[in-house]
């Protein structure tokens, strides 16, 4: 997907969440834009990712910290109503790629690690896998997604 | 510390974040504490924490999610100028305990586990202790933590 991506003139050299997609694009607006991470063992995992090049949540203005949570939760509420998962992980690391980015991840009791955090250590492998667990298609998911982001 | 805990009325019983600090407690107003939580590897770890049970993020209203952002962001804003960290990590997961809470810390490139999570993989031992290595004593960053949170 990284050669459709158009960089904004201020793309910091070297970044790579400033010169790809780095997962399936779902939408965007001037400020941010939402990708669908492919992760085999977390299929409703989503990225809200800042267009610009900043590195902490708190170098954002209120407003656009706000703006931002809100397409956090909007992520999040439909993950809840679409799957009901066993709870909603949010996360802006950036340890590796310091650029702004909130993880929006539905996880589930039967996961490939719960309890344990997406980062720590595999608890148990799914059978079949865990697309087919979540009780819905990718496609109708980001759908659901893409529908929440545009009202919101 | 649980000994003088206070829970509140709608404490939800088995809750560990409705009837226990769970950490050095820092400062409280009528919906959100804040405490630093106790880990010899990570010594600025902060939560903010929902006083009330609440599981979701999603579901505070939006004048209290930025309430909480902006408590978060006050402590993001403290780490970042007392100690000068490499990154700072904000998660709120609660797939062990799923009460609402804020994990905000302060990553360093030298530190046990970095660049993966701190739920992640150690990576290395660090001589003398990390609390040695960040430059402040705990008691001066709760005192700056506080004096933020009280004009937050």
């Amino acid at each position: 997907m990284a050669a459709d991506f158009e960089p904004l003139r201020d793309a910091r050299p070297g970044c790579v969440l400033c010169h790809e997609h780095a997962g399936v694009p779902l939408w965007q607006d001037a400020a941010w834009r939402v990708i669908r991470a492919e992760d085999a063992d977390f299929p409703a995992f989503y990225r809200v990712i800042a267009r610009h090049h900043v590195g902490e949540f708190s170098s954002l203005l209120a407003p656009e910290r706000q703006r931002c949570m809100d397409l956090v939760c909007a992520i999040e509420r439909v993950l809840l109503e679409q799957l009901r998962p066993t709870k909603i992980n949010l996360a802006a690391l950036g340890n590796v790629v310091p650029h702004l980015h909130w993880h929006v991840i539905a996880r589930f009791a039967w996961d490939s690690h719960f309890p344990q955090a997406v980062w720590g250590t595999r608890q148990r492998e799914v059978a079949g896998g865990a697309s087919a667990r979540i009780g819905l298609g990718l496609a109708a998911l980001d759908a659901a997604v893409l529908e929440a982001l545009a009202m919101a």
